[in-house]
């Protein structure tokens, strides 16, 4: 790697961790050129602006994420195997406070960024998207191989998922609850256990016609 | 009730319709004169300042979530008739595109705040605990009537239902999700049902010892 973008790599290294702390909005150039001891000239030859330096920060946060929490998931075989290690690789990124706080940055980016359309914003959300596609996929493929009940509503399951780490984020950061991390546990475990085929005896769809 | 309270009562309202839209950081006094036709300095006859201004929205809010969400509620009896009104009276008020919006100011507030701590924060904070215990507590008098289950962890029902609503606030604003009405409906559904006694064939303790 040429010394530019070496330097490039750690400059971004320096701005994920100020993301992570403070919010993408709170990632400025002023703060960052403190950090990493360079003058704001100096970032300039590196970033056109604050625009593509929070968007190289995102673009490093979904990177990250994807390392941790999706890329390993996928050596683990098809199936409820490969589903319960993306809930537990997300359970562990979620408790991690190092620098890869990659998913933690587009949940609070996509919060920040709520009422400002634009290409972050876009970015941002569809990051979440792909996300969300992949754990339907990954819940659809243990439907086929006989892990998951075939009247699973993979969606649904990505929607619960990801409501449920939205959760973890308000409780624990909101809210300053002491069980967020058993809890999410917890409804990750019962969300696992109301989708395999062995551990429940129900029919959704035969319960909703009795109720009419 | 006195002109001046009247005048009041009017004045909280428009002022919840607009942090209903905009946040309540979007709620200035200018932009609260603008609406009501007032001058600045008439707003100021009311309230001392922006600080006040918002925390008596935020009051307004959490009455307005307690009128129409909580109190009906208990008119059902207890047990499980009174929880599934808490949830249906609640999915009914995020769908109200009128001027009930406390629920959804409330949330919106504790996120702007997030960062600032002070009294708003800490209102907005406690009401969700409030919340969050309500909902414990009628949870827990379905067990004792005999409608959930004895091993239900009242505690995660609450939780796992105040982050299914915290996911359809975030599928809905952020990512745009067609579906988000759906799917929350059907996470409540789900939700009571693995809470029922009658529906559901597990035991979880035993399951967890037997992976050990």
């Amino acid at each position: 790697m040429a010394v530019a973008s070496q330097t490039k790599a750690l400059i971004l290294d320096a701005a994920v961790k100020i993301a992570s702390r403070d919010g993408i909005d709170g990632l400025t150039i002023g703060e960052l050129a403190k950090a990493v001891g360079m003058s704001k000239s100096g970032l300039f030859a590196h970033f056109k602006g604050k625009d593509q330096l929070q968007l190289e920060v995102l673009q490093k946060a979904r990177d990250q994420f994807v390392d941790v929490v999706l890329r390993p998931a996928f050596k683990f075989s098809r199936g409820e195997p490969r589903v319960k290690a993306m809930l537990k690789n997300w359970l562990e990124h979620l408790n991690d406070d190092g620098t890869l706080q990659g998913g933690r940055i587009l949940i609070a980016a996509s919060i920040e960024l709520d009422d400002r359309p634009g290409p972050l914003r876009d970015f941002a959300k569809n990051v979440q998207k792909d996300l969300i596609t992949n754990v339907e996929k990954a819940a659809r493929i243990a439907v086929d191989e006989g892990h998951f009940r075939k009247d699973l509503d993979v969606e649904l399951f990505a929607w619960s998922m990801y409501s449920h780490v939205l959760g973890y984020f308000h409780f624990k950061r909101m809210l300053d609850d002491p069980k967020a991390d058993l809890h999410l546990k917890r409804a990750f475990n019962t969300l696992l256990m109301m989708s395999r085929v062995s551990d429940v005896n129900i029919d959704t769809k035969d319960k909703n016609k009795r109720k009419k």
